[in-house]
C-alpha cells in the first residue's frame, strides 16, 4: 500500500510539523543561504537541538548543507513541498465552493436590498 | 514564540504526515460523507486503529462527525488545510524560477540549433 510517493509526502510533512523547523525554512525563503549559527541564534534552544532539526529537514530533502572551511552554510530546497501542495490542491475546490455560497448569498442580500428600496 | 497560527499548522501537518489519514482525506474528497465502517474497510488495520485516525483527523479540524443511531457519518472538513496551502504557496516562486531558468535554457538550445541549421 506504502509507495515512494508516499513515503516522501509522510518525509515532507512530518518535517513541516515543527515551528521551528518552518521558521528555519521560512527564513531560507528571504534570505539566499545561512549558517547555521545565524540560524540557531534567533531560537531559545542550543545549537544541538538546531542541528537535529536541520537533520531533519536535511532527511526530507527541504534543505542542502555545505562546509567550507568551518563555515556550514544552510540552503532551501522546496522541491518537496512542490508535491506536499499538489496533494493540498485539490481540496482547493471545497473553499472556492464555500466561497461561490459566501458570494451567492451576499449578492442574493443585495438584490433584496435593491427590491425594498424601489 | 508559538502562536495560535502555528499550533494550528502542527496539527494540520501532523494528521497529513500519515498515509492512512491522507488516504481518509481522499476518499472524503471524492465522497460526500461515509461511515466509519465504510471507511475503514480498503485498510489492513483494525477498527480501533482507524478510529484513532479518525481522532487525530478531528483534533485537527480536519473531519467532522455526526452519529445517526449507530451509524457515525465522518465527513471532510478542509478548511485548515487552506493555511497549509497558503504557508506552503510562498515556496511556490522557487518552483517558477526553476522552471523559468528551465525554459531558458530550452530557448537557449533551440536558438543554438536554428543558427546552425543557417
Amino acid at each position: 500500500m506504502v509507495n515512494y510517493r508516499d513515503e516522501r509526502l509522510d518525509r515532507t510533512f512530518a518535517a513541516l510539523v515543527d515551528p521551528t523547523r518552518r521558521a528555519i525554512l521560512a527564513r531560507l525563503e528571504r534570505e539566499d543561504g545561512a549558517s547555521v549559527s545565524a540560524l540557531a541564534r534567533p531560537f531559545a534552544i542550543k545549537l544541538p537541538a538546531v542541528m537535529k532539526h536541520l537533520d531533519v529537514l536535511d532527511d526530507a530533502g527541504l534543505i542542502t548543507r555545505s562546509k567550507v572551511g568551518r563555515i556550514v552554510t544552510v540552503r532551501l530546497r522546496p522541491e518537496p513541498m512542490q508535491e506536499a501542495m499538489d496533494w493540498l490542491r485539490r481540496y482547493e475546490r471545497f473553499w472556492s465552493k464555500s466561497l461561490d455560497r459566501l458570494a451567492g448569498y451576499a449578492e442574493g442580500k443585495e438584490a433584496e436590498a435593491r427590491k425594498k428600496r424601489r
